[in-house]
């Protein structure tokens, strides 16, 4: 078995559910030599996150953002870490619902991903930034 | 270390959550020749999940499928994608919230899972139909 | 590659979310060895979870404890399950949302977190107790 490992770098979004599976195998092409296989995406953060979806349909998409931020709502007078801004603690707590990593099995070279899953990236601050992923990948050849 | 991979093939299940365990361990027979290792299950759908909880009582899995169908409903008029089914969107909502795959320690040749625990494959939808797996173990003989 | 793993005991905390990442590291100095890799901690456990967030402000951990206890309530008359306490339905279901595991990757012998994250040990029950615990690293040296 064998081990790779990339940091890589997720341009600015705006706050919502944006897909990055392209991205993410075009990040680490030592996925392609892997017979069989497991990749992790982790995200460094604490206020943004990671899940897996659906891949077609962009209005899935924009009711994830309108359901999350309506389980979590901001300004509820209980938070009391309320000095970062009012999407702050909603942030962090969808970002503990979601996950703040992924693992997709690899078979063949490529992502066993079922035909409508696509990976998620999932901004809940307003003006998050860019954002650090850590991509590993084991298996055998 | 090795690793093994199988696609599995769930029956289709009524909708609600259901204890897949021992399905799990006969579908990959390799995990006995593993004496330290992880066991990943992976769903390759959407609108289904995978989560760890209670393997004894059944009112935990009813209680389970109470709890998740109020807190993401049904025909939310806010829901933008609407035209699949009113349990469409509700389901890739509560398949992100639970999370599309397991991973499970493996200490001489079994899940080291807990006393109560057990793995739940969580439907969604109302007639979801047969779910499709991808099972990876990967540790040291 | 190589895997190594351990067995670990967390002394009993108090219902809400604690910060664990020190004992991690500790009770697997293993990880050291691995210059790329993943470690995985799970919880035997059905009560209780593991999550990863803000590893400063102990305020955003109780905000946790608070926003938890308010989208899973206690006694609702819709739980079947209502035997062992008004916390132990709610409990399985926090420990569902939050997951019974997480996975960091290794880069150079440590945990490659961002600058904020930390490891969370969310105990559901008002009388948990002592907590067990799977700690799996592998990966190549």
């Amino acid at each position: 078995m064998e081990i790779f490992q990339t940091l890589y770098t997720l341009r600015p979004r705006t706050r919502g559910f944006h897909l990055i599976t392209d991205e993410i195998t075009a990040a680490l092409p030592e996925i392609r030599d892997l017979k069989t296989g497991i990749c992790q995406v982790f995200i460094q953060h604490t206020s943004a996150s990671l899940s897996i979806n659906e891949n077609a349909d962009p209005t899935v998409r924009m009711d994830f953002e309108m359901f999350f931020s309506k389980i979590v709502p901001e300004n509820d007078p209980a938070y009391v870490h309320d000095y970062e801004g009012a999407d702050d603690m909603p942030a962090h707590l969808k970002a503990s619902l979601l996950g703040c990593s992924v693992s997709i099995p690899i078979h063949n070279g490529k992502f066993a991903l079922g035909t409508w899953q696509g990976i998620y990236f999932c901004e809940h601050r307003n003006d998050g930034g860019a954002r650090k992923l850590v991509i590993t990948a084991w298996g055998a050849g």
